[in-house]
């Protein structure tokens, strides 16, 4: 079943691990066969097998529980590109209950980041927020905003912390956002991190930084999110024309 | 400058490097002040100010060099997500020259996965390959692509090395591509991936699920990409209406 062609086992073996997972023949909650069992399957020794095995923990496709062998977690929460990037609707959407939590609420100076990205002097001041957000009481998300002070004067952590930013720029400020420009790219977690979502130092996310502009295409609301890259993918459907290469 | 507010001390200055980088402060190529020099304009110990410069490191913002310091990286290659994924356009769109280099090509029994991305039987045969794309003589990204055998009889390793492969199957088997859906999730370079891409085992990288449809909505090309975190980063742009959380 394995081959000689340079790929190394343990990588042929993560493959087909995870085929397995994907096409359901291992199911959710199941615990896999063990170590022995594998090395005994594919005539390999322990090596192998484990550092497979340890790829697809550090993927979030298994688990390890202490004194239950191997489980199959379920598949990752999935967001369509086409639609905005609302963490409620993305985790409703996926039969989960959001929920939010405001870890910080400061009123400063704009430091450079947020300077550059809200078109911002100086001596302007913005709001920083820090957030995590929840599904199903499992922390996913935590999200850096900051938000110029001069087009909500009076907000307060009391209102972020129990309403959505946007419905309050919306409803309260008459700021209606049009447009979001969002860029992704994969790192790991730093400690500060990897503590408030409670995965491990170094583990994959997803670095999101949004600028979301208001009708006069004046950019008001800027945010970095770390989300966990272990419960969390994205989605894309592209149709022709296209020239791939 | 920095604040006793429960953020650490290392993270506050990572985002205070990352946002001189950003806003040009501190610009391509440039040596950036040493540690010491640091340290002291922040009047902090070392212990943080090595581990913010680490962290930027890691993300591809700065490389050291043996006997020339730190050094600002240039910024990443960005991809629009509405275009469709083609590495040749991504690549010459940023100024730079697309390469690529076929690593394997097998022909073989559908595997769980490639049986259920392209709806094929057990009993179908499939090419399997695996390539590098390059960009400025530097690997970008590796990719490994299932065709079914039975829409392309008679593909051969020459022709896959030489020719874009959505060009061959649309000019020599009239097999047009008109939707792809495709998966982000970050996850971490292996020993085999990592060796291949010249970066360092666990480095964050994107894992990119594709498969491509043909006109009678057929799948006919499935491919997994693993590609380079510290060099590239994907951006969309999403319009109203939306109803963001």
């Amino acid at each position: 079943m394995l081959k000689q062609n340079g790929v190394p086992l343990y990588v042929q073996l993560e493959e087909i691990f995870a085929g397995r997972i994907m096409t359901g023949e291992w199911i959710v909650d199941q615990t896999i066969p063990n170590e022995l069992a594998l090395c005994k399957e594919f005539d390999v020794s322990r090596g192998p097998v484990r550092q497979a095995l340890d790829q697809l923990v550090r993927r979030g496709m298994l688990r390890r529980k202490q004194g239950r062998g191997t489980t199959v977690l379920p598949p990752k929460i999935e967001n369509q590109l086409s639609d905005f990037y609302s963490f409620t609707t993305l985790i409703e959407r996926n039969h989960m209950r959001p929920g939010k939590r405001l870890l910080a609420f400061d009123t400063m100076y704009a430091d450079r980041h947020a300077m550059k990205h809200l078109a911002l002097s100086a001596t302007a001041e913005v709001y920083k927020l820090r957030r995590l957000r929840l599904a199903d009481d499992e922390p996913l998300v935590v999200e850096t905003v900051f938000i110029p002070a001069e087009i909500c004067p009076e907000l307060t952590a009391e209102e972020v912390a129990s309403n959505s930013l946007y419905r309050l720029l919306r409803d309260r400020y008459k700021v209606k956002l049009v447009l979001s420009r969002q860029f992704f790219e994969p790192t790991v977690a730093n400690e500060f991190e990897a503590h408030i979502l409670e995965i491990e130092k170094n583990a994959p996310v997803l670095l999101i930084e949004n600028v979301a502009y208001s009708t006069s295409n004046k950019p008001v609301v800027f945010s970095k999110a770390i989300m966990r890259g272990d419960r969390v993918r994205y989605g894309v459907e592209l149709k022709a024309p296209f020239e791939p290469g």
